[in-house]
C-alpha cells in the first residue's frame, strides 16, 4: 500500500471540528447541543447579496478572471479606500475565502523549511496552512492575563532567524478577540522593516470592534508598502461563510504578480459567490451598527454570566466574536468531550472548542476554551448555565 | 524589500493565460479575436442547475461540511455507481474545482522533493500544483505521431526512483484529446502495483468521448483499491467552469482521512455552487448525447479544415474538446503573439495556446499549438481560415 506523505500525517486536525464525532453521537442519542465552538454567525446575510444571486441571468456559468471580476475588484478597492485603506483594484486578488489568500501568501513568500512568527494563541488553521506549505511556525506567547495584548518586541526578536520570512497577526484576533492598538501596529511595522520581513495581517473581523475602539489596518502605514499583506474575507463581515470569497491585498507589485501565478493555476474564484460579494458591498452602515450592537450585547451577557461561575476567568475581547475563558479543569479537551458524551442537563449540552489547538507550543492553554458568541443571548445564557452545571458535575466525579 | 520565495519565482505561468496581455491590446486596437486558446465551453449550463440557485431560499449563507453537503455527496456517489464506478459517499471529498482535488492529492501523498511521473504533453497547471507543493515532475513523452497514446511502460520505469510517489494521467487528455484504452489502463495499474505507487487520474472529460469509444476509469479496477485516486469536476461536464466544484475520490480510507484534514483547514467548498452541482446531476442523458454530437461534429469540421492547410498536421483526438496541431513554424509562441499583435484579416484574428507550455521537457512541442473546439462550427471555420492566411503571411515575412 503506497504511503501517505509526512506532510499529510503531520497535518493537524482543526480544534473546531475535532470533536465533531462526539457531537454527532450526542445528537444521535437525542441530545440538544448549543454550539459555542464554531464561528458560524446566526446573523442573516444581507438581502441584497442573496437577491443578486437569485436574480442573476447567466446562461453559461463561465470562469471569471483568475484575480476576480473587474467590476468586483474595483468596487472592493473603493470599499477599502472608504475604510482608510488606500489601494487600487490591481493591488488585490480575489480568492476562494481568506483561506486561499493565506495559501497564496505562504506560497509567494516561503519555501519549505522557512519560518513564520505568530503570536499565540492564533487561528488554528494557520498551523494547517503552514504544514501544507512545509513552513515552520515559531510562536510568541501572548498572555491570558494581558487579554492577549501584543507580546514584547524582544520576544519576537528572540524567534527571528535567517529563515524567518514573515510575522502573521490576526486583528481583531481569533480566538482572543484582542484588538491591536495603533502603537502595537507601529511596533510591528518597525520590527518588520528592521528585519526586512513581510507582515501578514488577517483582518477579516475588521468591522467587529466594540466600546468605541478603532481598528488599525496594517495597510494604513505607508512605510509598509512592500512589506504589508492583508488577508480578508466576506465570510464574517456579511455572514456569508458559505460564499468562499476572500482577497489578498498588497501594494507590493512583485508579490501580487507572484500570487497571481498561483491564482491562475487554480483558474478562478467562484462566480455566484463573487456576484453575491459584489452586491454585499452596497450594505448600508446601519447593518453593521445593528450587528455590532447585537454582538456587543452578546459579549457583555456572555462574559458576565461566565465570570459568575466559580473558578472561570475570561480574557476581555474588544473585537471579533470570540473569547477565551479559563476553566477550573486540567484538560479542557477532556471536559469538552465529557460534556458531549457523558453529560446533559434535561437533554441539553454544550460544545466548546478546547483552546490548546490554538497554541503552537505543546501543553499550553490546556485549561482554556474558545467560545464563539454567534447564537442569541437567550441561548447563550442557557448554554452558560449548562456549562456551570457541567463544571460542577465534572469536578465532583 | 523582503524576498519572494523560490517557489513563487519558479511558479510557471499558465500557457493558456500567458498571452492575455497581447489579446487585451488587440481588443483595445479594435480587433475581433476568435478564442481557441481556452477550454471555456460555449454550451449552456443545464437549466436545472441554474434554476436551483435562483430558487434557493437561504437566509444565511453558511459553511457546508468540509467534505461537502451530505445530500450532494450521496447523489454524486450514485452518479458514479451508474457510470460503473463503485464508490460510496464517504469515498469522496467535494473540492473547490478539480484544482483543489489535485492540491489535496499532492499534499496527502507527496513531501517536498518527491517526484510524480506524468506523460507529456499534460494539463499545464499540473506543473503549477507541483511547484506549489515542492514536487518534481518527471515527464514521459507521448508522441504526436501516435496521437499521444500511452508511452511504453519501460519509459515510465526509467523515471521511477525512490522518490517517485505517483503517476498522474488525464483521461481523456487535455491537451491531447487522447482516450486511454482498457489495455493501457491495465498496464498502468500493473505498474502502480508493482512499484507501490499511487495512480492519479484526472477524469474531468469522462463524458466527452467520440466515435463509439468507451471510457475506462481508473476506479474500475478493484486491485487499485488503495492506489487509485480520481480527480473530477463539474466544470466541463455541465459547462459550469465558474462553479468551482470538483471532487477527490478514492477507496483508500487512510488517504481520504488525510485529505479531509486539508479540506477542514480551508473550511468548506462554496455553497451556491454545490446547490447548482447537486441539481446538475438530474441532467438527462439527452443533454450529453446532444452536446457530444455537437463536439464531435466540431472536431471533424476543425480537423478537416486544419489538415487542408499546407504543412499543418493534427493528432486525432477521441475525447475531450482539444487537439494538438503541428504548424509549419519554428516557434508557435512567437507565431501566436504575432497573430495577436501584428496580424489581422479584415479586423479579425485568432488566439491559440502554444503547446510548449504543456510539456515539462524544455524546447519540446515548440511547433505545436493546442486548439479548444469550444466555439460554433461557423466560427471555427472562420478562425481556421484566418489561421491559414496568418501562416502564409508569417512564413513570408
Amino acid at each position: 500500500m503506497p504511503k501517505i506523505s509526512s506532510k499529510g500525517l503531520n497535518m493537524p486536525q482543526s480544534p473546531i471540528r475535532k470533536l465533531a464525532p462526539f457531537a454527532d453521537r450526542a445528537i444521535e442519542e437525542g441530545k440538544k447541543i448549543f454550539f459555542l465552538n464554531i464561528g458560524q454567525p446566526d446573523i442573516s446575510t444581507p438581502k441584497a447579496a442573496l437577491d443578486a444571486v437569485k436574480n442573476n441571468n447567466l446562461d453559461i456559468l463561465s470562469y471569471s478572471p483568475s484575480s476576480g471580476f473587474d467590476s468586483y475588484k474595483k468596487k472592493l478597492a473603493k470599499y477599502y479606500v472608504e475604510n482608510g485603506i488606500d489601494i487600487e483594484a490591481d493591488d488585490l486578488i480575489v480568492t476562494t475565502g481568506g483561506s486561499e489568500a493565506l495559501l497564496f501568501t505562504m506560497g509567494s513568500i516561503t519555501d519549505p523549511g522557512d519560518e513564520v512568527i505568530i503570536p499565540e494563541p492564533f487561528y488554528a488553521n494557520y498551523n494547517g496552512f503552514a504544514v501544507a506549505s512545509g513552513v515552520v511556525v515559531k510562536p510568541v506567547e501572548s498572555k491570558f492575563e494581558d487579554n492577549f495584548a501584543l507580546p514584547s518586541i524582544s520576544e519576537f526578536e528572540k524567534q527571528i532567524t535567517e529563515k524567518t520570512k514573515a510575522i502573521i497577526i490576526c486583528n481583531p484576533g481569533n480566538p482572543t478577540g484582542y484588538l491591536y492598538t495603533k502603537d502595537e501596529i507601529q511596533k510591528l511595522a518597525d520590527l518588520a522593516i528592521k528585519h526586512d520581513l513581510f507582515i501578514v495581517a488577517d483582518e477579516v473581523y475588521r468591522e467587529f470592534v466594540y466600546d468605541g475602539e478603532e481598528h488599525h489596518s496594517i495597510m494604513s502605514l505607508p512605510e509598509l508598502k512592500n512589506h504589508a499583506i492583508m488577508v480578508d474575507s466576506v465570510s464574517k463581515r456579511y455572514s456569508m461563510c458559505g460564499a468562499r470569497i476572500g482577497c489578498m491585498v498588497s501594494k507590493n507589485k512583485e508579490l501580487i504578480a507572484t500570487a497571481l501565478k498561483f491564482a491562475q493555476a487554480r483558474l478562478s474564484p467562484p462566480t455566484f459567490a463573487q456576484i453575491a460579494s459584489e452586491a454585499a458591498l452596497d450594505t448600508k452602515k446601519d447593518y453593521f451598527i445593528e450587528v455590532n450592537e447585537e454582538y456587543k450585547s452578546r459579549r457583555d451577557t456572555l462574559i458576565e454570566a461566565l465570570e459568575d461561575i466559580k473558578g472561570v476567568k475570561v480574557a476581555k475581547p474588544k473585537g471579533a466574536f470570540y473569547c477565551v475563558a479559563e476553566l477550573p479543569v486540567e484538560d479542557s479537551e477532556d471536559f469538552a468531550k465529557w460534556m458531549l458524551s457523558e453529560f446533559d442537563l434535561n437533554g441539553e449540552t454544550v460544545m466548546v472548542a478546547p483552546a490548546a489547538g490554538f497554541y503552537s507550543t505543546p501543553h499550553t492553554g490546556m485549561n482554556q476554551i474558545r467560545i464563539a458568541y454567534v447564537i442569541e443571548k437567550q441561548n447563550l445564557l442557557k448554554a452558560v448555565a449548562i456549562l456551570k452545571m457541567a463544571l460542577q458535575a465534572y469536578t465532583k466525579r
